[in-house]
């Protein structure tokens, strides 16, 4: 199909998280544990005006997730569902998407809070949280509105290195 | 600072919109334009269920986007803002973040609403919106929430092709 396309991480995460065992889920899941993102120096021009947002986009790289499997069962569920209908990270592009509350931004370092990302995650863009364009509240939320467990820390089920051939 | 990353897309999409000029620029302004993603048949099964969610998250690549500038005068502003700030096409990892409305699934084949997106756009992620994880109406928007111009439709000032030396 497509050609593939190739990024350059801008910035990484430091995390108090640091293997996905007991780490949170999602930010929303995160009790408020703070972190910092450290975007290359280059990029503190380019953070002008962030300030003013109460939370942020962060997409980065899911680096340690293990290889895509097309259906999997999710940590708030018991049974298979299809991978697109999760937010597990097996995924074909490993691309993490988290909103996480801005706290601070000195330079180019952003003080975050709601974090549910590992230590040492590469970083490949932060967008501001607009609500008029992001904030759906009432959206029907298929399995997961049924949610059957209420689990909100990792196990360690999506860590199998890619580079290994066990699974 | 972290090695390059390189992802191959997984499907397209189909839109009536082919060049950013009168393009929405956001899916909230897109009064209901539908269209759809086109996944390669054999991410099918990793579809199953997400016919059970309204909105889903769709990430791509903003392949027409313009080289990275630090700051950009917005569509909705009239002046210069840190393009971590906004939502402009124009970033140093160009890729695109859309909450769709979800219509139907067939096979491969998903349906949308509320479509932003040009015609031809590489695709990279699908993920279910699920308002508990992603919706926070009340989140302060800086400068956005000031909102100085009612813009609604792209003009094509961050269509500079990256292939061009021309700025």
């Amino acid at each position: 199909m497509s050609d593939s396309v190739t990024f350059r991480p801008i910035g990484v995460v430091r995390s108090p998280f640091t293997r996905e065992e007991g780490t949170p889920i999602q930010p929303a899941l995160a009790s408020g544990t703070e972190g910092v993102i450290e975007l290359e120096p280059a990029y503190a021009p380019a953070l002008a005006d962030l300030d003013g947002f109460e939370r942020i986009w962060v997409l980065y790289v899911l680096d340690r997730a293990g290889a895509y499997r097309p259906q999997v069962v999710p940590y708030r569920d018991d049974r298979l569902r299809g991978l697109f209908a999760t937010r597990a990270p097996c995924r074909p592009n490993p691309i993490g998407l988290s909103s996480l509350r801005l706290l601070a931004v000195t330079g180019a370092t952003l003080r975050v809070a709601d974090l549910d990302i590992l230590d040492g995650t590469p970083v490949l863009d932060i967008k501001p949280y607009v609500p008029r364009f992001d904030a759906f509240p009432a959206a029907r939320a298929g399995w997961l509105d049924a949610d059957r467990r209420d689990e909100r820390h990792a196990d360690g089920r999506f860590t199998h290195p890619r580079s290994t051939t066990t699974d």
